[in-house]
């Protein structure tokens, strides 16, 4: 008998049906003698319709106001689930994010969790009960509605799964687990069977929108055994996202291509080369409050550098504007961007303990007359960013010459 | 300065549009330096969308999940509220039933209210803020969601009035106040300055349904001064519900007319004449959940007796069906029923001090060849039933007959 937290997704919970599929799917593992509590979202497009209403309202709608709203998304989901349930015979109680005591800040819209009160939920399950939570909410030491953020239902399940010290936390979503990269670009992209939880995140930091990454961060705090499943499929087992150390065997040296396309490059041309210019670009554009993902800056020739980054590309506009009132000032010789631009990204422990992995990409592309603007590197991931031209046949190539369709030999 | 809760009903929080007139309202009382605490139910139907998804689940919903799911539409109605005020300029605060403590008992679906902790409440309106409650819902000593059943945003309203000892409590609704009687049928009915508890129980009861009658019942066990106004028009006085004592001048003898077509009635005819024979009669009826309104019995002659009672004429079947089952055993010579009926009652504290009320009211039934089927009375009022095709014109000659068109004059 294992003690198992299964987290389902918006689309998973998407409609009565589907609910209903779901009741089935716990009572499966109830009936293997299981304990099980289920984390869900709200029903698809739910969170969506509420802040549309918000919005009616309030332009910026009032952050504490906006979370006692959208949180009525999960506690439907809750009761729905656990009705659904009970028509199958089973125990089953539903538990907002408040009933718990999930205790969080009160940083509304964007909170974090403090602390898990599991007594009442241990007792539940103790007498036989599913239990069934309401994700992504929680509530501050106040009495107030928070939630955790967008995609935090993860979170919430990961965070469970710790408190109860469960043996697995299962995050159910629309596809089958984590693939060496995005089968409709490669078809022969492959399902990892293991993947650790650094390649992980660097995977998802790059596009790979499996998990959210604060939850497999929070995973990797507390070393919970985290597994990737689909809720369509029956049967699969989907990844396990492990720890380095607890899985030797089979070690890929890559494990996957990530991607993104969702970005802009900035470089500002022409910048003395003295100390302090990166903050004096970088600064204003973090007041601004936009996101830097890649930062570049090269050794100096004649006095002067070049400084380039990259931020999303809906934020790209901005940072034009932003760099153009402390252009004068920096003493920059030109502003330029560009937005037709992709990353594409090689991720895998193993690369760690074997050299060449670098040179291997680089020549992949180049043999294929793949120009590389920029270059950034890790521990485990080497990205490049390139014409988004290239997007697909940079990550088929790759694929191909890191022969991930391939099953991965023991290393 | 006064502390003022206000009740809006689905209706008038239906839309953003309506939400926003509510807010308005509530701004204008603010800034005439009263504290408000605003009591909303779900935008209406929302709690039969979210009914209709529970019974896709589940054919009788789980009465726990039931709440949990129903109770998340005033959840959403407090949130837009609030969003609303603030985007005024005020200050605003939601509560839900669990926040506020509107502590209940645990009978889910239709929970009562065992006691209210107003100090946060209280605090709130002390900084100036307008307090926003979700109406209809609660929790238990365990921490489990309540809701009060269906119009029990009153039952709220009137409640936190207590709590507070609010200097009034408003219940704004789709009409201007409590009517003589139905305008639709008597054009010439006339608004109600001030009618009292008693009466409006019996206006309630008898089909007048304006306020959901617990809550009247605990306005008058809490003397709270409650007031019925229109969400819909500006400036209305609405009817003030007072306390007999509190108002000895411009008492009308009548004040109003009550009617009810949703009844049907049953006659148990030729039954014999002994101890006993009216609980083996209503014994099973109570027993089979149908409610019974008016019960005539009239004194035998030959040994035996006829027995005539009342129910909601969706339960007239299933009387009829109980009484088919215990027919023998009882010894009725005859069941018989008619669902063309109506009631028709003439309600007003000064009855009980005028004489010849009665005799009025059987007089100008007969002048218009009126026959009476039966007749029932309590200390304020005489409800006769009547065949349903009589039922305007009987409401017509009786509003007449005691000059309800009238402002009445002290007495």
């Amino acid at each position: 008998m294992a003690l198992i937290v299964q987290k389902y997704g918006g689309t998973s919970v998407g409609s009565v049906e589907r609910i209903k599929d779901v009741a089935q799917r716990v009572a499966k593992f109830k009936m293997l003698g299981h304990q099980v509590v289920v984390v869900v979202s709200a029903m698809s497009g739910e969170t969506n319709r509420l802040i549309a209403l918000a919005r009616e309202i309030q332009q910026s709608p009032d952050p504490r106001e906006l979370d006692v709203l959208v949180s009525t998304g999960e506690q439907v989901t809750i009761a729905l689930l656990s009705m659904a349930l009970k028509d199958l015979g089973l125990r089953a109680k539903s538990y907002t994010g408040a009933q718990v005591r999930i205790l969080t800040d009160d940083a509304f819209t964007k909170a974090r969790i403090l602390g898990i009160d599991e007594e009442r939920i241990r007792a539940d399950l103790e007498a036989g009960r599913v239990v069934v939570v309401a994700g992504f909410q929680g509530v501050d030491e106040r009495g107030n509605i928070t939630t955790l953020g967008r995609g935090g239902s993860d979170t919430t399940g990961v965070a469970l799964a710790a408190a109860l010290h469960a043996d697995e936390c299962q995050i159910y979503t629309d596809v089958d687990g984590v693939y060496t990269t995005d089968p409709r670009i490669v078809p022969e992209a492959r399902r990892l069977k293991t993947v650790t939880f650094e390649e992980m995140l660097e995977m998802a930091s790059l596009g790979s929108k499996v998990l959210q990454i604060r939850s497999v961060e929070f995973a990797g705090k507390y070393k919970v055994k985290l597994r990737v499943l689909s809720s369509f499929e029956e049967g699969g087992e989907g990844t396990l996202i492990t720890f380095e150390e607890d899985d030797k065997m089979e070690q890929a040296v890559i494990s996957g291509i990530a991607f993104n396309r969702d970005e802009a490059k900035i470089t500002v041309q022409g910048v003395p080369d003295r100390p302090g210019i990166a903050y004096q670009i970088l600064g204003p554009i973090a007041e601004g409050n936009v996101d830097v993902d890649m930062i570049i800056q090269n050794v100096g020739a004649d006095g002067t550098t070049d400084f380039t980054f990259t931020v999303h590309r809906n934020e790209y506009q901005r940072a034009l504007d932003i760099l153009a009132r402390v252009e004068a000032q920096i003493g920059a010789r030109k502003v330029s961007g560009d937005t037709r631009i992709c990353k594409v990204s090689v991720v895998g422990v193993g690369m760690r303990s074997h050299v060449g992995i670098a040179s291997s990409m680089f020549r992949t592309l180049a043999d294929e007359g793949i120009n590389i603007q920029m270059i950034s590197t890790s521990e485990i991931k080497i990205s490049v960013v390139l014409d988004e031209k290239y997007l697909e046949l940079a990550v088929r190539i790759l694929h191909k010459a890191f022969k991930l369709e391939e099953e991965p030999q023991a290393v």
